[in-house]
């Protein structure tokens, strides 16, 4: 039922026109009858002006619903684009965790420029929202929960969840959270438990007492593993006096976990600075790939040298220069694989970074067994190619070495990164392919150039 | 409150002595008391025969427990160890959808020989899950949900629900599905419903008809677009012959898609047979990353016979050698990000596979702007090295054109893979880097053999 509309041809054209018509309920029946990611979509080919057009004819109501629905980084792009009074109105609409996941990904200036033109109360909130890690507790936390005081009756809770069922309708009501006078966090009653109590009961009787509950500061891994033990659907979370600030919902940890994935992966092929979507403006995307680039350079400069310290070997052995990039491309390819299996382990906390003897252990017998067999393969060729024994000698020999030395290295740095709080899916790859290019073309050079005589 | 055990060291020495007492209280006691993710790395450290002994000491249903909050990968391992009699038992207290999960992990034969063993309607029902793909709503739904016929009434199934309370204790109960004599699905209430009406009613009356349900094939993108679009825990998932078959629950799609995201971080490094753990046995490892490998070695061959024909140029040019590797590694790093831009653009349905014009508009400026800075860059350094404006003209041209080629083809190989039905994580980065280095290699090399002698 979904495919209905995604079938159908350029959605965004369709758009395009009824923002040039302005018809806002055409709009919202066009934007309602598409799943969201044909909406995300669809917005991400219209230009600035229709963007700036098209919030403005939605208000910020509608506008903060379908910027819910948009990937964090498409909806900051977005908010940019309008005054930092309509982006204001707009953020205020949305639900105070997304609020700060918004604004978070915006240019700090267009951050505080929005943050001038919200209700100081809500400002102060977004800014206290913003502080948290966006893999903590905190950071995924939702404000929209139910909360009643200790002394109230379940029939007391039943009205008013009748009264103000049309508010509650995105909250999580499957919990129940009873706090004492000073705000203090008691216990809580689960939906299940209202169906099979009398009304009559007070609220602090049924609630169970002391549930567990986390720190503002608990990271992802841990929530996920929390989440992995109980089945509920969501935990309270406190801050240090004991005070309910907030729900981290099952879904969210697996969302949030998500994003983390995909952001190792954007990061470890070079996306850095976050997301990179092509609706963004061109110089944008260019000079964020190129910060990742202009080092890349530079370490390759600072490999390559060693090809230059031997160059008078190359030349009276040429025959080398064919095998050097194959070298070098291999060992970064078998370096890579334990880079990932290192810093998989590493998020689902089978290894922890101190242990160092573990993961060498475990990875320079892969690299002895590998590199020896394609080691062995690569000799073949490059005897036969240079019908010179020694030649096939040096080069098999070289890819064996810097195939244990890459598995080794590669398993390690992940590790070593994490200790000293780098991103190791950022830094790992750069890091490795410079080592080994560099050991990859000493080895192989000077093997050569002590036997210049017989490879020539 | 989750920490307090897990700070402790080497909690598998703690596990492996408590094993080789063989208490099953003190075992029991010991693992409840860590959180899951320190239980798993525990498990990961143990031997054959202590994994053995610990699930014969647990028993299936505990041990059941205990596969159930570790990685489908380490769980099926741990099942192949065991005999199938007892992986059968112990497979047969899991939830349908695990069983399917953990039995999908492993290899033919054992998923055959412990199959064999399972009670023969439990079987065919395990056999049946397996059928759809992971990323489908079928290989996600659970079967533990509540249904009830429409002719019963709200206090009816508060009874039941009182009753079975220790039975439902992880089903899905905020929504209660209610069927028709043929088993057609009907509708649905909502556990909120159930508390805000009067237990006479008939849940024919209350049920929301006709809500929102998907076909079994519906795959983890819609999905979570769906759940994008609405606040729901679950949707119902129906059969052909509007069946209900099963419930996706929202927290399992998110679940999905991070394992989705991580596989294809897995995949993209060259871990290719899904999961590698450390705990696996060495050949294993080794010969799954060998399986990626060699491969690789062939592209590298076939690169590389480029130098090879224009070996005599570079003979004659030999400051050229010092370049090579940096123009084809650079390249490489740049078509790398476009690769991951589209991936990632696929994944959210920001780009569909036939969007080939756009996506090469997109790349071609960036790879204009990055490929002319870089080259600027690399040219200088060249023409100053060898102290030949030749050298530095031909070595920039090079790394400016071979990174504009880079970055389309880049942007483009995941869709066109993806329109081929490969996977695009998997195969995009070793073709990149093959035609990359060919490209790179001959612009060179070719370029220098024309004005060989103002290169020497």
């Amino acid at each position: 039922m979904m495919e209905e509309i995604t079938g159908e041809k350029d959605s965004w054209e369709v758009l395009g026109g009824l923002i040039a018509h302005g018809h806002l309920s055409d709009i919202q029946f066009f934007m309602e009858g598409i799943p969201s990611k044909e909406r995300a979509r669809a917005i991400s080919r219209l230009n600035e002006e229709e963007h700036i057009r098209l919030l403005e004819i939605l208000g910020p109501t509608i506008a903060a619903d379908i910027l819910d629905d948009l990937p964090d980084a498409q909806a900051a792009d977005l908010l940019e684009e309008v005054k930092p009074a309509a982006a204001a109105a707009i953020i205020e609409e949305l639900d105070s965790d997304d609020r700060a996941d918004i604004l978070g990904d915006m240019d700090e200036e267009a951050t505080e420029l929005i943050l001038e033109k919200m209700a100081p109360e809500e400002a102060e909130e977004a800014r206290e929202m913003m502080e948290f890690a966006d893999d903590s507790a905190g950071g995924i936390m939702i404000k929209e929960y139910l909360a009643y005081p200790a002394h109230v009756t379940l029939l007391d809770i039943q009205n008013d969840l009748r009264e103000n069922a049309e508010k509650y309708k995105n909250y999580l009501v499957q919990y129940i959270y009873i706090i004492d006078e000073n705000e203090s966090f008691i216990g809580l009653i689960r939906l299940r438990d209202m169906v099979l109590n009398s009304g009559q009961r007070k609220a602090a009787d049924i609630a169970i007492k002391d549930p567990i509950c986390v720190a503002t500061d608990t990271p992802i891994e841990e929530l996920q593993s929390f989440f992995d033990e109980f089945p509920y659907l969501g935990v309270p979370v406190i801050d240090a006096e004991n005070k309910l600030t907030g729900v981290v919902i099952r879904a969210d940890v697996e969302e949030a976990a998500e994003e983390k994935a995909q952001d190792s992966f954007l990061k470890s092929a070079g996306i850095v600075g976050g997301e990179e979507l092509r609706s963004m403006p061109l110089t944008k995307r260019a000079f964020r790939r190129l910060g990742w680039l202009s080092p890349n350079l530079v370490l390759n400069l600072i490999s390559a040298s060693i090809i230059a310290i031997y160059q008078d070997t190359l030349e009276a052995a040429i025959a080398l220069a064919v095998f050097l990039p194959i070298i070098s491309d291999m060992s970064g390819c078998s370096g890579n694989q334990a880079v990932a299996v290192s810093i998989r382990e590493l998020s689902m906390g089978f290894i922890e970074p101190k242990e160092i003897k573990r993961v060498l252990f475990k990875e320079v017998f892969v690299g002895l067994i590998n590199g020896f067999i394609l080691g062995l393969l690569l000799s073949t060729v490059a005897a036969i190619y240079g019908g010179n024994l020694y030649l096939g000698l040096i080069v098999g020999l070289a890819l064996f070495l810097n195939t244990v030395i890459a598995v080794c290295l590669g398993g390690l740095l992940p590790l070593v990164l994490k200790r000293l709080k780098k991103d190791p899916a950022l830094a790992s790859g750069p890091i490795l392919t410079t080592v080994t290019d560099m050991c990859g073309f000493f080895i192989v050079l000077s093997l050569a150039s002590q036997i210049l005589s017989k490879l020539a």
